[in-house]
């Protein structure tokens, strides 16, 4: 049988430490591993690999391989910066396949609570780039939390003196959505924002 | 941004190779391993460490370091030998903490749907272990499903002829549960089984 100090209970504790898994769910994957011993030598890799290859695109700060990343090299808009709070936004916002130009990943949000400010971001690079020129519009897509808009408010303001276009996602009733179960203050923005068909 | 054939996708491919992972969830703890690579490297090594110690003991099959294991090498009762599905199961029933025999691990349980007959398991080491002398009682703690029910009986029949006591786990009802919203079959076990105070 195993000791606590074991490395399958090492493996466990490893395991519990990403997220929304538990002691249960540890140990379920654990031995699911040590049942597929192909797998876990190629998940340990895959790690490895990650580990040494993945990094932050020097211009724009998403996760990439190649530095620049292919959005920041690729034939794309270079008139407008859409500024997300992460990679994991980054890619959403491409899913949808209706933006063609470049991004700037903020690494986080404004959060005072949290003691993260502006410098703590990627602020400074963005201001940055705008500054350089060739720049018309910057759209703002950090999530509608209370650090989001906090942080998009900021930056409106930190945007002013270049005399750019700031623009932000537009706020409404998501796709396939019941109106009876939306809540309140988006119906409200919904209303506000009514289109003329 | 990445690429489908970047590695942080292949890890994202690795991970929802595990139980109950996603897509998404399979993102989120990538992204969340990225933004601690030091978590990163351990979860890997710990992984390379289990695939090379972790292995079945030779006499129980319970997953273990060393061989024999420390339940086989301890200081326990030889005459009585749990009978137990997996490694997980034998684990649960060390922290009940009321056992101190010895225990033997199947690696699964008879299933004629699922192509697992008796030689497919360690049946035929059990019954070698027995053979060998010197046990008194095999307590079955296969789980009480179809397939656990169907190898505790073949067991049963099978240890016959070496003249051992054969023992099953109580059925009843769990502590801590509502009778209301007990299944009848087990309420029926209950009654069967209840015992004087």
């Amino acid at each position: 049988m195993l000791t606590k100090s074991s490395s399958l209970m090492r493996l466990v504790g490893e395991l519990k430490k990403l997220p929304g898994i538990g002691e249960r769910t540890a140990l379920r994957l654990a031995f699911h591993l040590l049942k597929s011993p192909h797998n876990m030598t190629a998940l340990a890799e895959s790690l490895q690999e990650v580990r040494t290859r993945v990094h932050a695109c020097s211009n724009c700060f998403a996760v990439t391989e190649d530095d620049p990343c292919a959005i920041c090299t690729g034939n794309r808009d270079g008139g407008t910066i859409c500024v997300v709070e992460n990679s994991q936004d980054l890619m959403a916002l491409e899913r949808s396949n209706a933006y063609q130009g470049m991004y700037h990943v903020l690494e986080g949000a404004i959060s005072p609570l949290g003691g993260i400010g502006p410098s703590d971001l990627r602020i400074p690079e963005l201001l940055e780039r705008v500054g350089r020129g060739g720049v018309n519009e910057v759209v703002i897509a950090t999530n509608f939390t209370v650090e989001g808009e906090a942080t998009a408010l900021y930056l409106t303001k930190a945007l002013k003196p270049y005399g750019v276009k700031v623009t932000r996602l537009a706020h409404g009733i998501p796709l396939g959505s019941d109106i009876e179960f939306v809540d309140a203050a988006t119906v409200q923005w919904a209303l506000q924002g009514r289109n003329e068909l």
